[in-house]
């Protein structure tokens, strides 16, 4: 029986071992904290992704090694790709793991990507608001997810720079800063996509996504773009994908701005935007990353029916108005309730996008989170 | 977090684990054997169902038990009923155990049943094959599953009914005997169905099934069976529910014959039968039966599309020829491979009856599993 080692036990590992199980497949997890919450349906081996001891026995009791958390060191992950295959590759995941480095493949395979530049100095950084203008927001290279690591700059006053400077300035030497043109986009989008060990490629429909203070909030999918956008979206995964020699499940982050794409980042793992495919798509997120990894045929990535996912930030509210749903499907990462922390989601699949938005509106007003679901309801009237 | 006991630590138990993880449950599952299927993904107490510690060290830890096997004794189950909520109850696994008592339920809810009569001795097996004629089946009253504990009897010659008392008279102290008419069905359905602790009741669509030496081979859903059959047979099955005061999922065995519906058995649990509503309905057995017990809403048990379950008996086959297919699902339940046991399972979605039926002939012939496709592969045809 193959032995499945995932790094990080978060609600991804979790699914993950979840979608796994009918394969025959078996899991370990690796993860500092011992409540972690894959922890309730895998054994787990409790350290530090940079803990020697702990990863060797980890890497002892695997046959594969894959990731729920991105940020894992690359000397982590080099060290186990010498023991066991690991998957994605390390540079992969080194590459995702720095804005810059990130960017500027986005530019050199011709996907178009929002004004950049890195900052060393605080001198750099007046000088790269200089040329990319404001708005605009200063990030750390490395590190930064959910949109913590950012201050968003919306004037060139000396003061402004001088505070962006003060959040972030002290990151410069650790992390590393960019600075990237702020994009007034009209719609952020997601390709969720896998690539087999073999090359072959599959993306599920285009995501349309909506944050709410940098943390995703709602995912709709299809998401109702025109045809040459989802073509051309996908395209790019493809393109990144085949640069990276990237093996299993991936996410591409994109603005949409007067009809056109503009790359975002790459998450080197199983996305949150990729939740609705456990009941919206013929085969879930979840298991294709497995099956890609392990070199098992990949399977279909085609919908069924039109699907929403909500995510619930913080503490869960009360299941009942989306378990009363039809297409109502309950997930709850089985966590302790903390500002801020991804405790579940509930996606909602219907035959039809007028059917989805009515079953939303249902959800949105017993719920009361009527705004959370309002521009989804939107996309699907339009 | 709610904790949920299993009894029996199979396939079933597996299943449900993995379907109640979204709900946020936790899991724990009693079993005599501690590398039992479900123990890969929920803890377990390994200890015999009559071991009174191993059952209050069970108890102790959970919050609600239920069963992946109905063949609980019943003192156990009514020990824990002192203790913790057991759903279904007592009564209604105690009276499936038996079928002399379970015919005879049948009979007064007026629900057809083939002819029947209890053979608590020699002479009484003789006046009893006098009454109901050949052929007919011997059986076990008690502890038999999937064809185990019967005798068929093709002919009325004194040395068939002794060849048939050799065979299970020893049992007749035992588990008591049960003479049943054999009845040439034309067809074998099940109603997998369940009912929640306020009353509520809901059916998956009627399935048609085919066995092979006493054992599930095959299942397809819809049945394709005219509509007045599968009312006929949900009303039948609401019937014993409420008659039971049943709480869970259940399956209700029925043959069909000259358009007609026959009972054949009731299971108290999770069915074999019900597994392509893993893929095939919005909601599985699986999660509806613990949103049952636990009273939550019930979810929806509408079909996506047309599902066909194939079961894989004592061994694994290759999946490739399933994953390769566009809908094709595999469940591999982690088990060593063992003459007649069941290991694994396949689902095929489609969204057409035709479509269905190619994938199918396809998976067949690549699998070399062509007899155990074709009878499915008719049936929708027709």
């Amino acid at each position: 029986m193959t032995s499945i080692g995932i790094l990080g036990g978060g609600q991804l590992a979790r699914m993950m071992a979840l979608a796994g199980a009918p394969l025959g497949l078996r899991f370990l997890v690796l993860d500092s904290v011992a409540d972690a919450c894959a922890g309730q349906f895998a054994p787990m081996v409790v350290g530090d992704y940079t803990d020697e001891a702990a990863l060797a026995e980890f890497a002892s009791r695997i046959d594969i090694a894959t990731f729920d958390f991105e940020n894992v060191p690359a000397q982590s992950a080099q060290w186990l790709t010498d023991r066991v295959p690991v998957f994605p590759n390390p540079r992969a995941l080194a590459l995702t793991q720095d804005r810059l480095a990130e960017k500027t493949l986005f530019r050199e395979l011709g996907i178009p990507v929002p004004e950049f530049a890195d900052v060393a100095d605080r001198a750099a950084l007046t000088a790269a608001v200089k040329t990319i203008g404001v708005p605009c927001i200063l990030k750390t290279r490395r590190l930064g997810y959910d949109g913590k690591g950012q201050f968003r700059l919306r004037d060139d006053r000396p003061e402004t720079l001088d505070a962006a400077w003060a959040a972030l300035g002290a990151q410069a030497d650790r992390t590393g800063l960019i600075l990237e043109a702020f994009v007034p986009f009209e719609a952020e989008a997601s390709v969720v996509a896998v690539r087999g060990r073999d090359g072959e490629f599959r993306a599920w429909p285009l995501t349309r996504n909506w944050h709410v203070d940098g943390v995703l909030s709602a995912s709709l999918a299809p998401a109702m773009f025109p045809a040459d956008i989802e073509t051309l979206a996908v395209a790019h995964a493809r393109t990144l994908a085949e640069a990276l020699d990237y093996v299993g499940v991936f996410a591409l982050e994109l603005f949409v701005r007067d009809g056109k794409l503009m790359a975002n980042e790459i998450a080197p793992r199983v996305h949150n935007s990729g939740h609705w495919t456990i009941e919206g798509a013929e085969t879930s997120q979840f298991q294709n990353h497995l099956r890609a990894i392990l070199g098992l045929p990949l399977g279909s990535t085609r919908m069924v029916g039109h699907a929403s996912m909500l995510n619930w930030i913080g503490a869960l509210p009360d299941a009942k108005p989306v378990l009363a749903e039809a297409g109502g499907h309950w997930h709850d990462y089985g966590k302790e309730s903390r500002a801020g922390r991804k405790v579940g989601h509930a996606t909602l699949r219907e035959d039809s996008a007028q059917a989805l938005a009515d079953a939303l509106q249902r959800v949105g007003v017993a719920m009361r989170r009527e705004e959370q679901v309002a521009p989804v309801i939107e996309a699907l009237k339009r």
